[in-house]
């Protein structure tokens, strides 16, 4: 399923390939934000168009809405979002973290309260599987507990092997549904929690290793912590995970950061930045080619004044929109502005991940 | 510039070619509305793709944002909204009777306060032809008064008198600034007022003729009037305008009036219902060919709970986008579903305009 092909001389970096059922995927790779079945603002033709490989969409958020009887009858998310290429799905551990009104965790699972309608539901990683299998993903994801960055010590010992034993059942679930769900060749990965204690961390990471998953995701970052703690830790994880199996940080990354990652063994991101910040008229651009320097890249503020008369051409990604004229997009809150960001945002992490792999192979990353 | 090709044998409709300088329009055209230089959600590629022939732009709103100095120094909307097809721009008079938060007509002009930030501003006719001669319009409309739908008839006619003094200094001023302008092929078109009064109408049409224009609107009607009322006055002023000039009648008109005003002698019209009623997730669609039925299309409402398993196609606009997938864009009030919806009627009216043109030249029109 993972082929590692080659290892930077000059860092940890890998050059690989991930192969799902849905096609084949060069790492390392970034994953557009589909939470609800779409990219904000964009259909999946303009995703194919970007030249996106895979993109992430959340069970939390499927589960209420459209919810396991459309689903269901749709024959999974990639026929209901006319998506042909490879998915990967959140476990919903996270948004019910970061979303749920309320939450309870107990050893079943995690009890929380709809943010729509405040309705209850109970996540176990038994149903985290069956919603996982109904969507259909490419890349299911065990039900983990994302501990939160002020923790105990006491706390997040504790959490880490419940997400170890969830861990255990998400695999049980996850073999017994495999046959007679909608993509009888999806894979499942771990993720490694643990929070800033790298002594954790190692040791959780032997635990799912034991269990055996088919690729491990680190969890519980960028939630808080500095970015000296989240190198220290993705480090300690690189020493323990298998070189053959593929690794995943999780959550929102910098493009500088995700340059450090990847130097330090990381092959799969997703990040909401470059969707987000689109719809705020931030645009990245490139500005070196050396993906070392800090200063590789920039981030216009496209509704500043001084955009306000410059008719160049805002991106390549765009021939015909100029500075200004996305600047009066975004001055007059058309949706259009949003959208033409979007696709700037999108291809500029998509380009990054493309001058990385080939950094990589030619010794520069 | 305006070649009547033929008339129907069944009706008053006419089919013709409007030359511009940015290009040929085939009428009877629809105009799709980009109030403020953008079809909302829509990119001009966008438009392109959908086959828009010509769209319509505003004084008002353009005056107030981007400005007339970007305008100036973009060289116009066309290159600044990356049209390169034909571009009809509205006076202003219709916005400042709807939108202006104050407004006082004096026979200088119309002062207005702006609907953003309440500056005030005077636009005089003279003023409207210099901002649509920055704009760059290729069909340029004098500034007339909308009068209200209750308005005596005293008022209305001492309006319609001013509107004609209006016409002639549109006429004079544009005549001054047309070798300097931007656009210097540009047309100039009247327009008629009156009410729901046919004497009135008609004197005002013959008036206008006398002054002289490249072609004659129909402004203050979809304000309230009933639509027989409406079809009354296009009936009364199609018996004055002359035949080789084209007609354009302003403001919304649902598919089925639409075709009755082409049947009464109509070759332009601008709708924000297509785009308005897309936002809300109501779809035109095709039923009959026969256009002259009432029934020869339907709104679907998408947001409806029956359409939530529905996995067939929406659109042959759109052609891996289900009516359930639609649907839920719509419920989860995702940008996306504005645009689907927006591509779809607007392909809906231009399709709607191509069979009106085939049907008047086999005459089922």
């Amino acid at each position: 399923m993972f082929t590692h092909h080659v290892t930077s001389n000059k860092s940890r970096a890998r050059r690989g390939t991930l192969v799902t059922p849905h096609g084949a995927i060069e790492t390392p790779c970034f994953m557009p934000i589909a939470t609800r079945g779409v990219v904000k603002t964009l259909s999946s033709e303009d995703l194919k168009n970007l030249g996106a490989s895979i993109i992430l969409s959340n069970t939390y958020h499927l589960y209420l809405r459209p919810g396991l009887d459309v689903l269901k009858s749709a024959g999974g998310l990639h026929p209901f979002m006319a998506w042909p290429g490879p998915l990967l799905t959140d476990s919903g551990g996270y948004q019910v973290f970061s979303l749920a009104k309320m939450r309870k965790i107990t050893e079943e699972g995690a009890l929380f309260a709809s943010h729509i309608d405040g309705s209850r539901h109970l996540l176990t990683p038994e149903l985290s599987m069956q919603i996982q299998q109904i969507i259909g993903s490419d890349i299911i994801m065990v039900l983990d507990e994302c501990t939160p960055a002020d923790s105990t010590a006491e706390y997040l010992r504790d959490s880490v092997s419940r997400t170890t034993r969830w861990a255990e059942r998400s695999k049980k679930e996850f073999e017994k549904g495999r046959d007679v769900s909608f993509n009888p060749g999806a894979k499942l990965f771990g993720i490694v929690q643990g929070g800033t204690d790298e002594e954790m961390r190692k040791r959780h990471a032997a635990d799912l290793i034991a269990i055996g998953f088919d690729g491990y995701a680190i969890g519980g970052l960028s939630v808080g912590e500095t970015f000296d703690d989240a190198c220290r830790i993705v480090e300690a994880v690189d020493g323990v995970l298998p070189e053959d199996k593929p690794r995943y940080f999780m959550g929102g990354a910098k493009p500088e950061e995700i340059v450090a990652y990847v130097r330090r063994g990381i092959d799969m991101f997703d990040c909401v930045l470059p969707t987000r910040n689109a719809r705020h008229g931030q645009l990245y651009r490139f500005v070196h080619d050396d993906l070392t320097r800090p200063d590789f890249y920039e981030v216009v503020h496209i509704t500043n004044e001084k955009w306000k008369q410059d008719f160049s051409q805002v991106s390549p990604e765009l021939p015909n929109i100029s500075h200004a004229y996305l600047r009066h997009l975004f001055t007059i809150e058309e949706m259009l502005a949003c959208r033409l960001a979007t696709l700037i945002n999108i291809r500029f992490y998509i380009e990054l991940m493309s001058k990385i792999r080939a950094g990589i192979e030619s010794g520069e990353v």
